[in-house]
């Protein structure tokens, strides 16, 4: 039998992404037990999740809302969830954006993909900050860019790599198609880039007409002073596109994302987003729910037992991990990034680990050359109780030390 | 003020999409009078939604499984939603399917457009059974593919124009990428394609090698007897995918399809799909909803609602039209297809028809070469009462009276 997919020449992509991560389930302990916990995945905590007032809500929604809430909407997205969205970005980050600036996707991972699928043709240059969200890096392949890596410090992205960067890419005739940076509490380290960083990155844009994807996912887990202001509310030019999430700060199966930027961007960008739309169901469902004040109050309960947790590990590293391990004390977010003491390589750790009941991400999925991360670990507090942390970051000190 | 979108060289598209039509407000009456019925959409009549019933379910899957409603989801989809969908299909249709073998989509359109990404690249054929629906040509132009239209007569897509379209790519050193036809109540036309025709079409397609992409979006709305075995329940080789939807036997606005075919293409095509699994949320409501036995009695709701209306509009259009008139008799799904007296001009007509509170959708919508359509309407009879339906029929055989 002929294979008429292949015999039709289909294009070749890398599989996986966000949700596949995600969806994936950890390894089994020896015995088939589960591990007693996995800092794999940036998933929410599933105890966290407000089922009663969703449920309360869409009974409201379809209720008073049903022929509308049940019908195809506009490819924009539900109007009232993008009032919503915008009214909270100008009261809480003095933002000012008009409707036709924002776009509801399926998450800000299709946000992300909508942006590769409308500017990124093959063997085009994106920058990209590094150490990366594996979801990224998986995207940039699939639309099979050049990923460019822009190392960071402990202050975020260096604008001074930034620029050299830049200017070994101008010289050579090469314009790289965009920036990818989550500037804050990034995506895998939990690092936050500087007031002072933001506007030095900013300026370089400007001098290189250099668009900037800035992947905004956690602001809204922000455990002590507000974050900086975002690239998008710095920018000057019309050159920041920033995504942003419900699934950090009310529940990823809804699928609620969002897209914001220059209107004539964001009107571009949707026209490839061919799904019709994003759901006017889930969209009614959460402006329901945000509407009667209740996005705010839940947000407020997540900061609390995300900081529990983040002070958990952070607590259990000082106490079990080895000297000459390093890691991140991120302000707000899921991650912390661990270097590990020099010689160990976080990848041979894994089986180890996972026959001990932990899991974790090795450094090596978020770096464009797998080469460069076997020191590192990403540890994902998000899920878990502050105890079962505890008890994790122990078993997994106890590998490490078994291991030097 | 640099334009960084255009700068960073962002690939041109055709905007508009499914979701674009569907939530396009008819123009207003003079007066500004919405118009008194709009036939241009195929949209699902929102009375008919089963809100109520949808709100019982929401609260029992959110109440029972929020901790997995709400959290991200595998990416073929939801297994208990998908193991319902293949039951039904076992169920109705004798159809044998894996898990492996069907996605769950954001709607058929999202299938539609997931296919075309991993398939198609930038001037690559596509033979496009025509009339089509105009979702499908914008699709295909967003994808730069070259639609290459085969005609159909009422008994569908016609197999001797097929096998001389194929013939002449073959000669030319042509390989279409696929077959884009949608066999059952077709849209734009209402008709179906006969069992004879599926079995040469699918001849066809095995001795050229050709990829069949079967929308079936319409099947369960059948009026008269069940429809004939879709082309992929005849399929023996794995060339044929086949989309369905929610939208049609539940609500639109959940945004739930699916596409079925050989697991290597689900695998493939699941790949190029970026918005982190379709929505555990809706899917869960979806699931629950169905395991309680209501989406049958539902669609035999439907399936009776849509049947007066069809009435209804044949009634009319026999009583009102004028001689040189043909139109459809369709045995299922939402559309009735007009052919004008010789000389008219559907797109001339439709500012009258405005006027006169009356909305269709022009036939040069749904061909390649808009040059093609000048004499045809497409007619959704899915929306209104059959009241409404008699009365806006009655209006446009006034428009056309006046025109002639």
């Amino acid at each position: 039998m002929s294979d008429p997919m292949r015999a039709s020449g289909a294009k070749e992509f890398t599989p996986g992404w966000v949700g596949a991560a995600a969806a994936a389930e950890p390894p089994s302990a020896p015995g088939g037990a589960r591990p007693a916990i996995s800092f794999a995945y940036g998933v929410p905590d599933p105890a966290l999740f407000p089922a009663e007032a969703l449920a309360a809500a869409g009974k409201d929604a379809l209720l008073q809302h049903g022929d509308r809430a049940l019908q195809y909407g506009a490819v924009l997205g539900l109007p009232q969830l993008i009032a919503g969205l915008l009214a909270r970005l100008r009261d809480r980050e003095g933002l000012d954006l008009a409707p036709g600036q924002c776009l509801i996707t399926a998450g800000s991972s299709q946000a992300i993909g909508l942006v590769a699928h409308a500017l990124i043709a093959p063997g085009d240059a994106v920058l990209l900050e590094t150490p990366a969200w594996p979801g990224v890096i998986n995207a940039l392949r699939r639309y099979q860019a050049r990923a460019i890596p822009v190392p960071m410090d402990q202050e975020g992205l260096d604008p001074a790599a930034l620029e050299q960067t830049l200017a070994r890419l101008q010289a050579e005739g090469v314009r790289p198609k965009l920036l990818y940076t989550v500037p804050t509490y990034q995506n895998p380290t939990g690092i936050t880039m500087t007031a002072g960083r933001r506007a030095a990155v900013l300026a370089l844009a400007r001098r290189y007409d250099l668009l900037i994807l800035e992947d905004d996912a956690y602001r809204d887990i922000a455990f002590d002073a507000p974050p900086p202001p975002s690239l998008l509310a710095l920018d000057v030019d019309g050159r920041v596109l920033r995504t942003g999430t419900y699934s950090k700060i009310l529940a990823a199966g809804l699928r609620l994302g969002w897209l914001l930027g220059p209107a004539a961007a964001i009107s571009r960008i949707s026209a490839v987003k061919d799904d019709g739309g994003t759901s006017p169901f889930a969209s009614y469902v959460t402006a329901t729910f945000a509407e009667a004040g209740a996005l705010e109050a839940h947000i407020a309960l997540l900061v609390n037992a995300y900081r529990e947790k983040r002070d958990a590990m952070l607590r259990a590293l000082e106490r079990a991990f080895p000297p000459g391990a390093q890691w991140t004390r991120p302000a707000g977010g899921f991650f912390i990034w661990v270097t590990l003491p020099e010689g160990l390589d976080s990848g041979a750790l894994l089986p180890r680990a996972r026959a001990a009941g932990v899991d974790f991400l090795p450094g090596r999925a978020c770096f464009p050359d797998p080469a460069d991360g076997a020191r590192y670990i990403r540890l994902a507090f998000s899920q878990g109780t502050p105890d079962e942390i505890e008890d994790g970051i122990a078993r997994l000190a106890g590998v490490i030390a078994a291991a030097r």
